[in-house]
């Protein structure tokens, strides 16, 4: 199988923006892309077929809960997560370290890029504990069956190895918001360190068709961000990932990852950029101006499991809560001219509203169906404005209510 | 719109099987025919368009829980629970008895034909309670909210007026197995009249193309099931419904349908006749010879979400319990050869077992579909093989393990 590769088609002359493909082994993905969450092995209430017929390209499958159970060598046996879960198409493995360390933190895991971003780890942790952080790597309690275990970045790379990825991350300290400068950047420096280890680990036992993208770390502080940026730059990895805490509001993490891709952008070599757990519409709208290539979040597939709608709304942050009351009975569509395959059968609002308080999962599915619609029409189009040069334009009319094109 | 109709096609010379077609408001249902359940207004874990793609024609409602949420008067304003829900077929609905009495005779209601027959209504009532059960109905307090509601014959016709289902059922008493010949005998004769008072009202107050079928009671007394199937053959309903306790095992539940249909056979008017809550394969490929039309129940359904699949294998009573430990890990399909979109895509035991044990969704909608595809096949080829003039042959296939043809 070819090496891996990104190739970048077009770039926008009034911003950071620009069209590519991921040529993968599984196959490729146009970017800039939203990665929906295969956090256990499905898209939530979704079939593989499912997520295809939507459009999308790549799933993100989760380490960390993937190696407690059923764990690497199960998947391996079945030839890999792939394999495993029924997606014949590209999938993008985290490393575990987030889920890992959101454990450790405790409820700070809430505070990163300052809301809760893990909606599968946060509810499922409450029995498993981080013993130890050292150099070597970390030991922790399984939230599982209380077992200890022991994650290091050679850990992570043999388990995503088993899993088959086309795109493995680097394993990094995720460090929460509140910690202090020092804390910060010596933890900085050691996912540094670990992203060698990783490498190395890769280079020597890794499968050839797999990508690693290195984590950028280094908080909210703009000169160890500029100096990760470089410092993962200048490695060996493939891809290049932003992580951690990308602070307190959304104006901070703007800037967080304005002055990565600033730093990324003066860098020798192009690399595919990925912005890890970032998903609401505006976010998607300015990381594809800051030249991000693709983001992943829980938010439109737990949003549904919830009854909220992804609407063209910027007044209520694109949601409409369907659960609420006021929408009991209503025969509005959950969305006016969606073609998405819940709007265009006809579900109304009060339908949902009904199956949310019923607990009836076709409901979820629904609304899974519809959200998932609403971003990769979004991200289509977004892209066919980056081609066309009209990126600013588009995501103006985005910004003040458009809804995305059929 | 026509009046419904039922038209036999074929008749099997050597026993009682027949072939036919419902010609409903809604559409037409090839029969024998397997009717899902959509308790609440859905198939749980499924679609409309995913209900229609695996061949069903019809689905049945929940009266009972629908009356209570979200309430008649709600489905009313959408047209009826076929366009609340998105279902362009027909809909048979329940008529709240036996959810009702199964409260009132508390954990009786699991000993009705020697097994837990109703998935969704026995985990719901804890809170609910019947408070009285007179000539003029029943007076019970809602397992939602607590709030009393009386429910007479005339009540659950106009609820089903409401939902505009093409085939209501009359409202009965569902006496349990335990009872005493007299109270069997009693309950059956006001079943009776109750089915005269629904019938009266549905004449005056009801849609002239919805079906009303009578119910068949008379727990497992052969006199009083012979007399409620004559006095319901001499009403003027659609269609013929058996109910009630059939028995403590099967073999007691064949002879009370036998008794039954043979009764029906007698009489001078032919309908269609419906088996209620039963539809393990067995019980399909008796029922079927014994000149049942149509049958519903949770099995399929409820069994997936447990993560058991149904298989060609009698000695299991065609199930497999695939959250059982030895499926750990297991690449054996589903069932060899399925062409269910389960299988088809090739998801495995272990993958099932694994999405059982996570709490994955995915994997309940994966059984379901696997499951009500082997059903609606099942039902397929014994309509071929009744046509056919080769039933008996194909039954014994069945019973000897061959899997439905794809």
């Amino acid at each position: 199988m070819s090496e891996p590769i990104f190739e970048i088609r077009t770039r926008a002359s009034d911003s950071q923006a620009r069209t590519g493909t991921l040529k993968l082994a599984n196959g490729e993905v146009q970017t800039p892309a939203f990665v929906p969450l295969a956090t256990r092995g499905s898209v939530k209430t979704l079939e593989p077929r499912d997520v295809e017929a939507l459009g999308y390209e790549m799933v993100l499958g989760n380490t960390f809960h993937l190696y407690l159970t059923p764990g690497q060598q199960q998947i391996r046996e079945y030839g890999g997560l792939g394999e495993f879960m029924r997606w014949k198409r590209p999938i993008i493995t985290d490393s575990g370290g987030f889920q890992l360390f959101s454990m450790g933190h405790g409820s700070v895991a809430d505070e990163i890029k300052g809301r809760n971003r893990s909606g599968a780890g946060a509810g499922n942790t409450t029995n498993g504990a981080i013993l130890s952080i050292s150099e070597e790597g970390v030991r922790f309690r399984s939230y599982v069956d209380g077992a200890e275990h022991f994650m290091a970045p050679e850990t992570s790379m043999e388990v995503q190895a088993a899993l088959r990825s086309d795109i493995a991350l680097a394993f990094d300290e995720c460090t929460p918001f509140h910690v202090t400068r020092d804390y910060t950047a010596h933890s900085t420096e050691r996912t540094h360190r670990w992203l060698e280890r990783c490498l190395t680990w890769h280079e020597q036992n890794g499968p050839s068709d797999q990508m690693i993208y290195g984590i950028v770390q280094g908080g909210v502080e703009q000169d160890l961000r500029v100096a990760s940026a470089e410092t993962i730059a200048a490695s060996r990895c493939g891809g290049i990932a932003i992580g951690g805490s990308l602070g307190r509001d959304k104006a901070q993490m703007n800037a967080v990852v304005g002055w990565t891709t600033r730093a990324l952008d003066r860098s020798a070599v192009e690399r595919p950029r990925h912005l890890l757990g970032v998903g609401d519409i505006d976010d998607l709208l300015i990381g594809v101006g800051q030249g991000i290539d693709t983001f992943d979040c829980a938010m439109p597939t737990r949003l549904a499991r919830h009854g909220v709608a992804i609407v063209p709304d910027p007044e209520s942050r694109w949601r409409v809560d369907l659960a609420k009351g006021r929408w009991r009975g209503s025969q509005e569509p959950i969305m006016e001219g969606c073609p998405c395959p819940a709007c265009s059968t006809g579900f109304t609002r009060g339908y949902i509203h009904y199956a949310a308080k019923a607990g009836e999962t076709t409901g979820s599915r629904l609304l899974t169906l519809h959200n998932l619609s609403y971003i990769q029409r979004l991200m289509a189009d977004l892209r066919d404005a980056i081609d066309a040069g009209t990126l600013t334009q588009t995501t103006a009319a985005f910004s003040a209510g458009a809804s995305p094109s059929s």
